[in-house]
């Protein structure tokens, strides 16, 4: 049996240390450790600096763990928004945030982008100002179904401009890749399945003091906000504990690649992403049998490429399959007529050129 | 380092096939595929067909994944209760049903027995006759905080005595021990660092048709039940696939580990179980340091053995310590007064009269 190498945008190719750590775990008996043990506190507090070294996170902001992306859009919900929540939707993913504000009866309101297509911050910040009940603004970095990316600088333009909402912004698909300023974005999150290359099972809900004060503020309303409050989640934080039993496993290998990473330095894997990217998007630009999705180049994303193809998806794959390269296929209605090529920190320069060497056979 | 042996009750000792079955699924690189992928259906329908065949559930049954038993208790809450539902409550874990019930604002009632107490069925049945509003039943078959059970017959018979309400199972820390009648219960859960053996950060979610009918009727009133309703997880369900990423590594170990169950045959690991808690208990009966903490020998628990202890707590766990024995320690006020000892399937006849002979050397 060939060892596979993964370019799909989640779950993923595990992270080169991720193995090792496991290993490391098995032995060191982790999975067995009580999620009440000064062992277990030391293991989340770990995770909780080298996350807060590795992402620029404030002192005063908590770290806290749930069982996936969909549980923490749920918690947000119900934990940070009363009258009703604001959404950027060009995509699976940030249409589910919406979906879930819709299904909570949260009086979501949404403002759509094509499949592709970014937004113009100037535009999305005058519809806000005409959403008086929106209390939370839900923002995607990096929309995982089409590759489209918003700038840095633009989610911060968008906090700026609305100070008295919250914000959140969805990483899931492009964490450590994005330095955020927290003294503008209130609430980020991510799932370790992709950038961090590890296996699935843990939600990281990277929360300020202004949300807390708004669940505060919910709770005496006395209004249902779900079985785990973000009071419950934070108290716990505080002393390094989970309300409930958490994925110890995953804790403890977050913690540890979040430190190799550290290691590494976080300028150099960005700009090792940033080079990746612009060898694919290279490629994409100057390709016969395929183009990038993403025609605006300021929004491309540089953790998910996505290419528009102009040939049979079953000839490349082919192709691929014989040399063991697992590529994500299009999203819902683009199942066959994309590819979607993950460019995680696990995802080496050499991974790169042989995928782009393979689709040259191809041409 | 010296290897511990742990008789905590969860996370637990690793069953002793987990580790072989985690390398492989290393090799087999599982963390990486897709949870959209034919590999992952398969995965998902072998441990489905597994679980199945050990829990003697009914083909018209779903299995359902969360991230934990917290998830499904707040999952069961929202989708199958409406007016109110009503909850045995004998110990922290069957209360935190009640009190995520209670946060739900889904007018929850409890009836109450002391820690270390079990119910009367005939009682229960005579006050359930009373509850109109509850719509649904919650029964702990283990309430691990004390260590006393509720027997399969009991369990059945106040099933039996409600069948228009819909009958709950908490077998968190018992299962794959009890011996379910699905024809009467219409739903029971357990998480899989417990009597699986396995890394936490799964949530198993065993669940019957009259559960889906209920939520699809309560549908229909248009009240908010969460971000994933049952009909989502069950359509999902369906075509083996999951509504969000799952911990798929878990759902493969957990397969794996049912499958190794069944070929031990599950009245083989019954009987095991409940010699291993005959010595504790017989232990428990003449030693002159600690004595059973449940005195209904009916309610005694025979997966998490609770000892009331008559000299102070330290010296025992010195002793243990030195041998690698990791045992529990009480529930929150009987911290120091208790210990939990694990009688999960992982757990060896000589791990049982090694922990029993170095308590012995304390006397």
């Amino acid at each position: 049996m060939t060892t596979k190498t993964y370019f799909t945008p989640g779950p993923a190719q595990l992270y080169p240390t991720a193995q090792a750590h496991l290993q490391q775990a098995l032995e060191l008996q982790i999975p067995s450790i009580s999620h009440r043990s000064r062992q277990f506190q030391a293991i989340y507090q770990q995770c909780f600096e080298a996350l807060k070294a590795l992402l620029h996170i404030p002192a005063d902001f908590a770290v806290l763990f749930t069982g996936s992306a969909t549980e923490i859009w749920e918690r947000i919900i119900l934990n940070c928004s009363e009258r009703g929540s604001f959404h950027l939707v060009n995509g699976a993913f940030s249409e589910k945030f919406y979906e879930v504000a819709a299904q909570l009866k949260h009086n979501p309101i949404k403002q759509e982008a094509a499949l592709g297509e970014g937004f113009d911050p100037a535009e999305v910040i005058e519809v806000l100002r005409l959403c008086d009940t929106a209390e939370i603004v839900g923002l995607t970095h990096n929309e995982t179904s089409a590759g489209v990316s918003m700038p840095e600088a633009h989610l911060h333009q968008i906090a700026a401009a609305c100070p008295e909402k919250l914000t959140f912004v969805d990483m899931v698909s492009s964490a450590p890749y994005p330095r955020l300023d927290y003294g503008l974005i209130d609430s980020a999150y991510f799932s370790v399945q992709k950038g961090f290359g590890l296996p699935a099972g843990l939600g990281v809900w990277i929360v300020g003091p202004r949300c807390l004060a708004k669940a505060q503020q919910i709770a005496q309303s006395g209004k249902p906000m779900g079985a785990l409050t973000l009071m419950d989640l934070w108290k716990n934080f505080e002393k390094f504990q989970t309300p409930a039993t958490p994925n110890v496993l995953a804790i403890y290998l977050l913690g540890k690649v979040a430190e190799d990473m550290l290691r590494q330095g976080i300028d150099h894997i960005r700009q090792d992403i940033e080079q990746k990217a612009k060898a694919l998007y290279d490629y994409l630009g100057s390709s016969s049998i395929m183009q990038p999705f993403v025609r605006n180049e300021a929004v491309r994303s540089q953790t998910v490429v996505v290419a528009d193809l102009d040939i049979a998806q079953s000839k490349i794959m082919e192709r691929l399959q014989r040399k063991g390269f697992v590529v994500g296929t299009g999203y819902k209605e683009y199942k066959e007529k994309h590819l979607r090529i993950a460019n995680f920190p696990a995802t080496t320069w050499a991974d790169i050129e042989n995928l782009i060497k393979e689709f040259k056979k191809v041409e």
